[in-house]
């Protein structure tokens, strides 16, 4: 649940995410969080599409970034992710991206997600997932 | 089934729909000929999302597009849509997109969809849809 | 310069705007919000791309949005949105969804701007960009 | 210029590239299309960046495809693609996706594009990347 279990996605900038300024458009970071996110799961052994057969979903409920530094077409972009807090039936990730092409550290980011049942009901982080994001110490 | 039939949805371009080229990015058009896929079945008495709560649902299984002029942020766009063929399981909607901030015509495209049932099978095009898109002569 | 003069701009929810969840994927409000401040500059006398073409940019330099209550496919928003401040280079957006298919308010947000000349360095605010944000008390 | 020189580029589907039908939304293959030119692009050589950095860009004058298959949520895609065609002005891309998730060969499809200089117009295609292409027999 630390910076430290971060987890470093690298995702090449498309055309089609750049806008007529010549950056990247900022909604597309949120789907370049996204990606993170689930390289984060897959890193620390599930799926969130596992979570999903399972019957729960991470819904994002808030969303914050700040936007630094340039990021192009064709830029490689590493997106830092960790998760940084946990409640009884909601999660906090967190983001920080570094333009491999420039070296720069850029945007910076977190989502809040509240875990739902089949319903769409928030519950309780169940506790394999809870184990999986904050693994008991040995 | 015929192009008098059409039906014209207005559509101003988001800054996020351009890419560093200036113009709109290539798939953001296939995004305004399913708005205008939308109108059609409005201005037809119906909404896609009925057709999906029946049961019904149409994936787009070709698509092409052959891109013209020039289509800029903010322009606003008036993209022609009619129902050009039906066959038994399946319709084709055409698209002729005109820059209304311009006046030059540009984009023009195709999509086929199969009309599938709760299991994504193709089924014959139920009897009240076909009506909809080939009204009876009276 | 506050609520009172918020522009409301109705957006129809597109399907490619959803995802497998079945409601409209996160990253898309910021599109609308986008669209939203487009309509809002309109609604006070000129364009963002006016502005653009007079050398000037308003690039995000800060976004936050909660969301909440459900927004689906053919769902119509109401976005309503006003400057909520205003500082020697930057500007700030706030935003209200309002789902008016279901009559329920949903996500709400912010983004932050900076008033950016041709290298894309902060400047101070045109005098005739702060008089159409706030108008001279007459 | 042959299919024998195809480069394959692997993309693990997004969130926020399904819809709400629980598939990849049709336009995100047009994303992926320009992913996998980029990659060709630099199996051969060269960046498409680097390309326009020299003034030349290949806007897409006209997209095909074929959907086929099912490709869904954290599903890895395998694109392969290659030059199929040369003309004084214009280059055709093809297109294969084969779901690598699951095995079957789904969307298949062709970019056609004319090169053009800094004004938008098109020009013959300059010797470096016609050799790029098409590399002199040794």
């Amino acid at each position: 649940m630390h910076e430290e279990r971060a987890v470093v996605e690298r995702i090449r900038v498309r055309y089609g995410e750049t806008d007529a300024m010549g950056h990247a458009y900022y909604a597309n970071y949120l789907y370049w969080f996204e990606q993170a996110r689930g390289a984060w799961c897959r890193a620390n052994g599930f799926t969130y599409r596992s979570l999903e057969q399972q019957g729960f979903k991470l819904p994002v409920v808030e969303v914050g970034a700040r936007y630094r530094g340039e990021v192009k077409y064709d830029d490689e972009i590493a997106v830092k992710v960790w998760v940084s807090e946990m409640r009884r039936a909601s999660i906090k990730f967190e983001y920080e991206i570094t333009n491999e092409s420039t070296g720069v550290q850029t945007t910076t980011g977190f989502t809040w997600h509240v875990v739902v049942g089949e319903t769409m009901k928030a519950v309780t982080i169940p506790s394999f997932l809870r184990e999986k994001i904050e693994p008991p110490v040995q």
